[in-house]
């Protein structure tokens, strides 16, 4: 029997739960797989909403993971780009990974563990453009594979993305299984978005408020990402 | 300015946590509502990931949520049908709440506290018909009102309800703008899911193991549930 093999979800305080738990939920039960969410610490942590979550596994735990995979959120995540212990796990596994994949605003922090580096890649609309301070190439898709990494656009995109990611991971047969069982089978109740009228200037004071709130102590990477684009 | 009213979560041991996750997240950040979880006990809990996951208030500090949603599950979620502390406090809070809702089986956690009596429901293809052991109706779409009741069908439809949902407490102007935020633009990689070949023979006997399982040591339950249909 083949060594099973390791994907991990790289969790931190207060992102964004839904890109964690969208694709966490689609590549759990993998065959030839064990999932874990690995952490710095197995603390309790605050999300961006009221629930709380625990990591199953220590970064020390899980050195080797074929797949690992970064949630987003907002100024919670733009603080973990300056998490040295996040960011080193990162930069440690993130070279010998087969897929280091990432949900919304979770591929800046690909991008400052060096892991986007003359590649294409994709976030949330609102910080696309933001992908090219680490010398990314930002791409307008709901999810972009370039070699071995493949990230996701805003949140709900983390869904589609590992469904992809699980068609290639076990198969056709077995990700539509997989889409039966969670009922994926989306009716937005407003229909499509029209991107042509995406809320750009509501958000961009919040982006602009995070990057100051998370990144105000650490100038760097403040002046790397912060301003108009 | 008017008081606050609550918008309450209920979480227990072994749920499926994108089913929670899912419209927790489109429901939190609603003007005029605070949104909690609310469990028996605010200890770190297994889900049917690797993600653990703690409530942020115990049913007793919620007495009087305005909406209340139960996520769902497998063996997990037919055990809390016969959890008398939880199945309490739905009788409780259930008759006086202006919205009782539920995501996949969750409905019947709902049926079991007497909320889906004579009232059109749905849940999760596979366990659809076990809906009657309620007195309900069985509907096989994405999310079914029935006055005060909302149920959706399975795990992601929890979505697509909470947006439907958003529209009503705060417009749909408002339900907009969180999809935008959410980048809920499903692109489903296979494409959408051909209804009449969903894998029914596969999963029926994970319910009846799951009923086994959770109501073995409750007769009246699992004979309420239990064989074919």
């Amino acid at each position: 029997m083949a060594e099973e093999k390791t994907i991990a979800f790289v969790l931190y305080p207060g992102l964004t739960v839904l890109d964690l738990v969208g694709p966490l939920q689609v590549l759990t039960d993998v065959p030839g797989y064990r999932t874990v969410v690995v952490a710095e610490r197995l603390d309790t942590w605050e999300t961006d909403t009221s629930l709380r979550v625990t990591a199953s596994h220590t970064f020390a735990e899980v050195p080797d993971p074929s797949v690992v995979i970064v949630p987003g959120g907002g100024a919670p995540t733009l603080r973990a780009l300056a998490d040295e212990t996040l960011i080193g796990y990162l930069r440690d596994v993130g070279g010998r990974a087969e897929v280091v994949g990432s949900v919304c605003t979770g591929s800046l922090v690909l991008g400052a563990a060096d892991l986007l580096k003359g590649r294409q890649a994709t976030t949330h609309w609102s910080m696309l453009d933001r992908l090219t301070a680490f010398d990314a190439t930002p791409v307008r898709k709901r999810w972009v594979e370039d070699g071995p990494v493949i990230t996701a656009a805003g949140v709900s995109a983390g869904i589609d993305m590992a469904l992809h990611l699980l068609t290639r991971l076990a198969g056709a047969d077995y990700a539509r299984l997989a889409q039966y069982i969670l009922e994926y089978d989306p009716e937005p109740p407003l229909g499509r978005l029209d991107w042509t009228k995406a809320p750009h200037d509501f958000f961009a004071p919040f982006v602009e408020q995070w990057l100051q709130e998370a990144l105000g102590d650490h100038p760097d990477l403040h002046t790397r990402l912060a301003g108009p684009r």
